[in-house]
This record gives C-alpha cells, sequence and structure tokens, in this order.
C-alpha cells in the first residue's frame, strides 16, 4: 500500500487555518509535510500511528492509501470518515492538497483578533429584547398566541404591526407557556419578531463577517452592550478554486450552475467552522446568534449569496444586485438562530463592494472637511479618496503579496508569524519579532517562539528595513556591495531574516528577490493609483492617510511610507487602523443608522476605472522603485 | 419465506388515493386484499410476479419478505424499493398497512373534481405578471441587475419599493440576459418579485388547497385567466395516527415534537404527490405554479404548518395564531416554485378553523338579509347561521359517517363508488348509479362499471330511500314488516343495494343496521347544533339552507332533508354547494379582496360551543329519529 517516496513528483499543499503553503512531495505524509511548512501537528507517539493525536481533515485532493487503514479506524470514526478525517502521520499525499488542522489537532492557539480591531460603536442594534408579561388565554379569550403577543407588545412598547418569522412561529405556543407567559421577545428592526423565549433575556449575540479573497474574518458581537467578544479567521477555502478574484469568476464561468455552487458551498461550510469554533469558546449556543451584517468584495459577496460572479468579469462588469439586503439565516445555511437577519452591505460598482463600503463608514470621509486617503490593503487594494465635498474610488490589483501569500515565507498572521523587523543599518544586525511572543530575537538569542514565517506587515517592514540599511537598492535589487553574512546570492538571491535553529522547521526564513519585486509591484500598484485619483481630485497631497486591511498585525505607517506604499504625507496624518472593512461590518452590526449611512455613502462614491486612465501605466512604473 | 395465510389474523388495510379501507388477513398477498376490497390493482399477469404492472408503495405498515424478491427486483428500482414500492402480487400482509396504489398501476381513472365545484371569480389574483424591456446596463450605468429591473417596473407600471424573493434573485442575472432583456416580472400583492422569466408569460398557475381530516383535495388555478383546470384528491394520509382531530392531537401530545413532525411531513408528502400528478396530468412544470390558498380546520392547519396542535385540545383550546398568513412554498417543502407564497386563511376559534372561513367567503351570508343556515358536512360538520347582522358558527361531532367512512362499504368520491340510489316504494326494485357511468343499474342489468362502495352521498340516498320505502322505520331499525330479497336478518341485519354480480370484488355492497345508527347520529348532530343556533339568534326558520363539502358527488337537497339533516326549510330554499371550503380557498386564490373579506368575515363570527349548551343533549335524542 505505501507508495515510494518520489522528491521530484512535487504537489502543492496549502494548510488551513493558518494558510500556510508550499511545494511538498508525492509520498510524504502529511504530518511530514506540515513539519517541513512549519505547520505544527500534534504527534505525541512521533508519527508511529498510535496516538490519535495528528487528526487532519482532507479537504481536497488525494491521499494514499484512499481508505483508513486499520490503524486510523482506531481513532476516526465512520462519519469522520465521510467528512475526510485521517491521520496525518498514516496518509500519504498524492496530488495537491488542501488539509484543515483542526483546533484540537494544532498546537499553536488562533490569534485574537479582537485586539486587532479598534473598535468602539453606538449602540442601537437592529435586533431589541423587550420583556414581556403576558396575560394567559381563556375561554372568554379565544385569540392566537400570536396574536395576544402582538397587542401585548404593542401595548408596552408601541411596537405596531409586527410580522413573526416562520421559525419563530413554530416554537412560539410551546416557548410562552415554558416561561409561564413571561417571555423576552427579540424583534428585528421593531418590524419582525425574531425569537420569543422564556423569562428575561439580556445576552443574545450579533456576527460581522468580512469574506475577504484570500482570508475569512469573523467578529462575536454582544448586541445589547456593543462588545465584540471573540474573533475568529480563516482561510477563504475558495482559494484551491483560484488565489484571486478574477481566477474564481474564470471557474464559475467555465463550471457554470455548478462551479458557482461549489464556490458558495466552500465559503459558507468555513464560515459555520468559524461561527462554531467561536462559540464554543465563549461558551455559547448558535442559537443564540441572532443578527449578521456581511461585508466582502463584490465577487464575494455574491459568491456568498450563491449569485453568479460572471457578469462581474466582463464589461459592463454588472453586479446582480449593488443595494443593501437581508436574507435568512437558514436560507443561506449558516449556523445560527435560523430566524436571524443576515444584512448585507451595499455594493459601490462592480470592482468595489461591500467591503469598501465598511471601510467608508469606518472612516467616514463623507463627514469630513480634510481629504482622507483611504489605502485598505487585501488581495486586491482598494483606494479611496476624497471628503464631505465629493468621493473617489478605485481598485489596484496588487496581488496578495502583503496577505502573505505569493512570497516564499509567506503566511497569514498567526502565532509564529515574523510581524516586526529591525535591522542595524551599522552592523547589520537583525532583530525581529514573531506573533505570539513579546521578545525580540536577535542573532544567538534563543526564541519563545520559533518562527514559522512572515506575515504581511512583516514582509512591509523587511524590506523597509532593508532598503533602510542599504541591502536592496532603490530598484530593488540585493546590493553586493554590502557583504553580510545574511545575504545569499544564490539562483534566486535572498536575505535570511531568522536562522535555521530560530525556525519551526529548521530552515533558514528569508526574504528573496521574487519576495522584493512582489512588494514592489504591490506597493507600486497602489501608489499609482492613489496619484490618478489626486489627479481626477485636482489636489496634490491627501490631509491624512489612513491605512486600513489585512488580518494581520497593524501595518507600521513609518515602514508602509519607507517602502512607498502611498504619496507622502507628513507622518503624524498617516494612521493605521486595521480591519476597517472588519469594523464596517461590526459598527453596522451594533448600529442601525451605520447601515442607512452604509446606503447612502455608496450611492455618493464614484469609482474610476485605473487600468483604463491614460497615466496609470506611467505612474505605475515610476512607482516601482523605492521613494529613496 | 412464505408465511401461511390465516383468515384469523386479522389485519386492517386502507388503500389510497381511493381512501377504501377493510379488514384482510396475514399472509395474504397486497393484490388479494386489493381484490376483495374492490381496489383495482392492474395485474395482466395475474399475480405471477411477470408482468410488473401491480407496484404499489407500502406506506406503512409490514410485508413479507422484508425486502424485495429477485422477481421484483426486476421492476422495481433501488430508490423506488427505498421508497416502500413492492409489487402487490409478492408481498405479503403483515400487519395493519397503508398501501398507496400509485396512478399507473390504478385501472380506473380519479375523479375529475373540477366538476363538483361550481366555480365563478372575480380575476384579480395576488400575483400579477408585467412584462417589461429593459435597457441593457453599459459601462455608464453601473447599476445592479436588480436595480435596473426595479426602476423599470416602477416607471413602467408604478411599483414602487419591490423586493425581491431570494430564490429570484438568484436566477435573475441569467434570466435577464437569457431573455435579452426582454422579461416577465411575476410580482405578488405590488410588493414582492417572485420569479423573472425570459420573454412574455401569460400562463402562471395557482393552487387552491383543502386540508380535510379525512381527505386533501387540491385545485390548480390559471391565475391570469381565473380558470380551475385540474383538480385532484386523497386520502389524509395522516388518517394512519388517527381518524379525527382529537385523536391527531392526542399522537401529537404523546410523542410530542417527534408525533408533530411526523404528521406534518406525511400531509406535506400527500400534499406534494398530489401537486406532481396534476402538474403533470396537464402538462406543466410544478415550477409554473406560483401561489397557494390554504383552508383546513384548525388543527390540520397548524400541522401543515408544523405547528404543535396540542394547545388546541385543552381549554381554552388557544391556537397558535388565528390571524391570515404567508409563508414561502419552499418553507414549507412544497413542490411548487419555492418563491410561491402560501396564504393560510385566518381561523375564527379554536374548534372553527380556515376551512369554515372558505365557507363564509364562497357563500358571503355577511352581506346577505336573509338567513343562511350553512351546513358544512365533513369529518366535523361545521355550522354557520346568520347575515349581515350576526353570524354564529358551532362545530358537531358528526364522525365521517358522510364522507363514507365508517360504513361497512362506505369509500370516498372515486370511479366504482354508488353515489345515486332509488328505490320503488311499490315493488321494492332499486337503481343505483355509480360514479364514472351515466347509467342507472337495476336488478338484471349488467352494469357498466362494477360498483365497489359506497359514498357519502349515495349512504345518504340509500338511507333516505329506504326509509321513504318504508324498508326502515322511524327508529332506524329495519322493518321486518316489508320482506324483501334485499333483506337480511343476519347478526347485523342489513339490506342490498348492489348485488354481487353486480361488483367488483364478487360481494354484495350492503347498508347495515350500524350503517344506519351512523347516519343517525351525524345527522342528529347536525340538526341539534342547527336547532341550538336558532335558538341562540332567535329564529324559529332559516330563510335559506346551504349544504356544503365533502369531497363526494354534491348532495341531493331532498334526501338530505328527508333523512332530516336540518331543520325543515321550504324546498327551493335548499341548495348544495359542493366543496365551499375548497370554493373559499379558490376565491381567495383568484381574487385577492376575497383575504382581506376572509379577515374581516372570521372576526366578525361568534363561535358557539354546543356541548356545554344546556339544550343540547335534549335536542340531539329528539333529532335521531328519521323526521317522518
Ligand atoms: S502522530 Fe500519533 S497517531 Fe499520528
Ligand atoms: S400482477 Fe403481474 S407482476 Fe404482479
Amino acid at each position: 500500500m505505501t507508495a515510494p517516496k518520489d522528491k521530484n513528483q512535487k504537489v502543492s499543499i496549502i494548510f488551513q487555518p493558518s494558510g500556510r503553503r508550499g511545494a511538498g512531495f508525492k509520498g510524504q505524509t502529511i504530518l511530514e509535510a506540515a513539519q517541513e511548512l512549519g505547520v505544527e501537528i500534534s504527534s505525541i507517539c512521533g508519527g508511529k500511528q498510535s496516538c490519535g493525536k495528528c487528526r487532519v481533515k482532507v479537504e481536497w485532493g488525494k491521499v494514499n492509501p484512499s481508505a483508513l487503514t486499520e490503524e486510523e479506524r482506531k481513532f476516526i470514526a465512520a462519519e469522520e470518515e465521510a467528512a475526510g478525517y485521517r491521520l496525518a502521520c498514516a496518509a500519504q499525499i498524492e496530488s495537491d492538497t488542501l488539509i484543515t488542522v483542526p483546533g484540537e489537532s494544532s498546537v499553536s492557539q488562533p490569534l485574537i483578533l479582537k485586539n486587532l480591531i479598534n473598535f468602539s460603536s453606538k449602540i442601537n442594534p437592529a435586533v431589541k429584547n423587550y420583556y414581556i408579561e403576558l396575560p394567559p388565554p381563556t375561554l372568554a379569550d379565544p385569540r392566537g398566541d400570536l396574536e395576544r403577543l402582538q397587542e401585548s407588545l404593542r401595548n408596552h412598547y408601541g411596537l405596531k404591526n409586527l410580522s413573526i418569522d416562520y421559525w419563530a412561529l413554530q416554537n412560539l405556543s410551546l416557548n410562552l407557556r415554558q416561561g409561564n407567559w413571561k417571555v423576552t421577545a427579540l424583534v428585528s428592526l421593531n418590524q419582525e419578531i425574531l425569537s420569543i423565549l422564556p423569562g428575561k433575556i439580556e445576552d443574545y449575540y450579533g456576527i460581522a463577517l468580512d469574506i475577504g479573497t484570500t482570508s475569512l474574518a469573523i467578529y462575536l458581537g454582544h448586541l445589547p452592550n456593543g462588545q465584540i467578544i471573540a474573533a475568529n479567521s480563516r482561510l477563504n477555502p475558495q482559494v484551491i478554486f483560484g488565489e484571486d478574484v478574477m481566477s474564481r469568476i474564470q471557474y464559475a464561468l467555465e463550471k457554470g450552475g455548478a462551479g458557482v455552487k461549489s464556490l458558495t458551498k466552500k465559503v459558507r461550510e468555513a464560515v459555520n467552522e468559524l461561527i462554531k469554533e467561536m462559540a464554543k469558546s465563549v461558551a455559547i449556543s448558535p442559537e443564540e446568534i441572532i443578527e449578521m451584517a456581511v461585508v466582502g468584495n463584490t465577487a464575494m459577496h455574491h459568491l456568498f449569496l450563491g449569485l453568479t460572479p460572471q457578469y462581474l468579469g466582463v464589461a459592463p462588469f454588472t453586479p446582480t444586485l449593488n443595494n443593501a439586503l437581508y436574507i435568512k439565516a437558514r436560507e443561506l445555511g449558516l449556523m445560527m438562530n435560523p430566524a436571524a437577519n443576515v444584512y448585507f452591505l451595499p455594493i459601490e460598482a462592480g470592482f468595489v463592494g461591500a467591503d469598501n463600503v465598511g471601510v467608508l463608514i469606518s472612516q467616514e470621509p463623507y463627514l469630513q472637511e480634510e481629504i482622507s486617503l483611504i489605502i485598505d490593503v487585501g488581495t486586491n487594494g482598494e483606494i479611496l479618496l476624497g471628503n464631505k465635498k465629493r468621493i473617489l474610488s478605485a481598485s489596484c490589483a496588487t496581488g496578495p503579496a502583503f496577505e502573505g501569500a505569493h512570497i516564499k515565507f509567506g503566511m497569514r498572521a498567526a502565532p509564529g508569524a515574523i510581524e516586526r523587523v529591525r535591522i542595524d543599518s551599522q552592523n547589520g544586525t537583525i532583530q525581529y519579532r514573531v506573533i505570539g511572543s513579546e521578545k525580540w530575537v536577535t542573532d544567538g538569542s534563543s526564541p519563545e517562539i520559533k518562527a514559522r514565517g512572515i506575515c504581511g506587515s512583516g514582509i512591509i517592514e523587511a524590506v523597509a528595513e532593508m532598503r533602510r540599511a542599504g541591502i536592496i537598492e532603490r530598484n530593488g535589487r540585493i546590493s553586493k556591495e554590502l557583504p553580510s553574512l545574511r545575504q545569499r546570492f544564490n539562483a534566486q538571491g535572498e536575505f535570511i531574516i531568522a536562522r535555521a535553529e530560530e525556525t519551526a522547521f529548521n530552515k533558514d526564513i528569508t526574504i528573496s528577490i521574487d519576495d522584493i519585486r512582489a512588494v514592489q509591484l504591490a506597493k507600486g500598484a497602489l501608489y499609482a493609483g492613489a496619484k490618478i485619483l489626486m489627479k481626477v481630485l485636482g489636489i496634490k497631497k491627501p490631509d491624512k492617510v489612513i491605512l486600513a486591511g489585512g488580518f494581520g498585525s497593524i501595518i507600521d505607517p513609518e515602514k508602509a511610507m519607507a517602502i512607498g506604499m502611498f504619496p507622502s504625507c507628513a507622518l503624524p496624518q498617516v494612521r493605521a487602523v486595521g480591519n476597517a472593512a472588519g469594523i464596517g461590518a461590526c459598527l453596522a452590526l451594533f448600529d442601525q443608522d451605520k447601515r442607512a449611512e452604509a446606503e447612502r455613502a455608496a450611492k455618493q462614491v464614484e469609482y474610476i476605472e485605473l487600468t483604463t486612465h491614460p497615466d496609470f501605466q506611467e505612474e505605475f512604473i515610476k512607482a516601482l522603485s523605492f521613494p529613496i
């Protein structure tokens, strides 16, 4: 049964939720591949198929043997087998593969994202709780339970013409009696009863969801007190169908309805797993989650809704709809209260999506005199420029470099990711810090957490510092004039950030010439895009710059400016705000007035198509070099 | 494998859709049992398991062998096996059983019910079709498909603030393009887009559903032209959980949520089969059915909605809701357009349901000066009495005798059911007519269709004629003074209506003493109920009497009066209208104004509890005898 290992037969492997990806080879066990790529999987027995700790889920791709071995059967139940569970030390990789390392098999804890969003909101959620004591029915009062409830809510709270969700209706009679006619009604937008619960309920929850092309981020909010109490994130599993938006649209186009269905199914399943983990982590039931607000670019928005994105990919790039929308959670198959309404923020234009509207309502440039330049870094770069008078938007094809993808040792922001880098320009000494540890690692010091890769903000820092120290030249080449033990001029040319002995997989973590090139292309596109918008708006310089995006560590504005991500601006006027799209979703979750604001703002924005702008190419080429 | 036949081990068998029921015995094949009970099943090979024509579906109960035989496998696919399909000549009955004879295995054609409802309606359906030609999207017009459609519908038809069903949304972009921007919008209540279809659509359909305790009746209407184009009916399969409302409530109470679920599932499955057959019969797709209007008594209404009926069975008999309601077809799992809205007529009071509201809007007593007495005969008897000033209602426990159940040779109105009976009081000659044939059968004449049982109207006719001819006495006994070849004084005492040689199963079809007793109890309850309502309203005599109900042949008013179903009234003032509840559902389907009328009418009616009325017992006992 065991196939011979063949180092020449390369396969590509992605591990979720860390997002770590790289090459393995046929015949390698999943555990071996994980170790080489720095993905930690529990393996107490050392890979002898005897501890059962290394359970993983093969989401996609072939492994050998195709069915469970006898040893595996001891640890994996039949339903789990059907879901793709295997022991990582037993299953050998046979093809390109997507593997999920479930929480229980993962050594490291997921990153607590809630620290990464800087959040405070007015508390005015769409769903409110109304405690009510009803008169019990009598022979003299033959009305239905619903009609009696509606009248009480009208008399006590002035709520008129309330409808009831069908799911709530099915539990209504039982719950009224269980509460002995003392119940709490959860009411959406003062229009619809979503749930009737026995007794007085003061804790109920909502979710803000940010569907990125590469990553999904989800926030759990306590609705009546306006607090984010948990967050979770993982790779958008649609990456197996294509890394960027266009390739997913292409996939949907080629496969037709079935293609859309499988893309939709993948992302909804991942969202459900995020919800499940998150609810478990704070010990609530998914039934207690009674609302959701969603942002995402137009293609992600369409695919989550099960709408074909195919017309988004061809002129005139028409979305199926652009206004805000409410859909029942059960219609989307989401693991939360089936009566919950899911609010989709509006879309601006074909390629400027609800994610950008989330950024808008979190930064509110439309309320200000000052002109803001807002750069949202994701798999695409989205730029907004303007103030209360006029707001322009544009979309730049940056590629996912700033998210850690397409970078040799790139990874998502997760424990072990290098997020900060300092280089002493005098003696070339390097210091770095990884997510999950406060300690700066330097030559000879032993790390608390071994490095496993570099996340987006780490890449920006590394490149900025390398340039500052003269290790790379303005055009991006690695300088040969500044010899250092850390430079290597092999086929690629690379610079060592973390040495093999400091890493989880005993290999040097480096920044290569190709990585630097990817950063130059990405930051050049953003810079040129901003320049074009400034020309259109007729300004020389924005009053302030806001750096948003990523689900990684917050970008250091100084480093971003150093590599030339945006036209220069006085440093105090540059601010990094983290995941502004996600913040926007949270605001829409906690404050229904923000929804009206989003709907107005989406209509105000003017979309500027960069690729057809006559000056774009020239600006882009100029922007590829480093500024100083 | 073959178990011995044992005539002493009786089992009870029900055949659908005919509703024919009776005793069989263990070890008998389904085909043998069907033949004895007069249910025709195709059996070209004569039961040799070689023609495959006798396929039936075992819905409930055990048969032997429990798995398909090799012979059966030739005719029954694996999915069909899972659904319970067997060859009737192969499977032996082992326990009480419910068998469905599918259309293709049935010799006789289903009764065309649409002739039985006397129908004409204003045409103002809730769902209307709007043909529209849209401007195609351009780069200069970046709006979504939905927003462009909404604007066109506003501009051309003044339709404002249209929402869209989620299902319609999912097909929107494709359908607009397939129609080359020329499409028809099906819009519900001028509020919600249910479907966008390429081109100009002028045919679309709706369903009126009447959920009876014993029978389901369904009517297919062509919405824009107001015609009923097909109808279908079958046994309510919930009968296996109890014949009357109280026993089903009891079942739900004992089994809890799972009991409600299985009752709901049964009735929805049966409705889906009815829709499927009906759609096939007129060669339309279930997707073209875009609305439904539902009537049914309160328990049937609740169970179809998946609501527990348990609180309907105990004082104060509170329904979960009493107002009208719209629910999406897909929420109910119905086989029609998933975007369709299902309209439930309102309920009056605990035991006076939406079926009675259907009767009300079809007869409109609330618009008239004259006082109508409306008697709706079903498994329960529902009575309405009143005019524009005041309307009373009451419910009588009649039992299902008038639906042909609990009558030895009773059956639903289906081909072969005796529906008319005449007895010559001079010479005792009998003439009868069966559904499906125009020919009167009399001694010695050979029938076109062999009789298989007696339906509700046939039972009333038989009893009325037997009384008129003096065969039964006023108190209900069979007279011994009028000897006739047709009387038999065996253990029971019975009177032969059809002789063995005229019947499908070579056995005499008779009316027994027990049958006469059941008729007396049922008509006595109706009569007494009407008397009490007349007392409450303070009248001596209604201005007119309307006989509604049954899914059988329309009752002959003269015969009904002869047996004393209602207080006497000048015969020209008595009218039989067929299934008035079903007519009400059809009216609500074709004319949205009738819905508002139903909602008003339901609130006007006063429910009178008969069982607690001091005079009821006395009136009931008086009413047991025949009037003359
Ligand atoms: S590592 Fe112990 S079973 Fe796989
Ligand atoms: S009667 Fe022919 S197969 Fe059953």
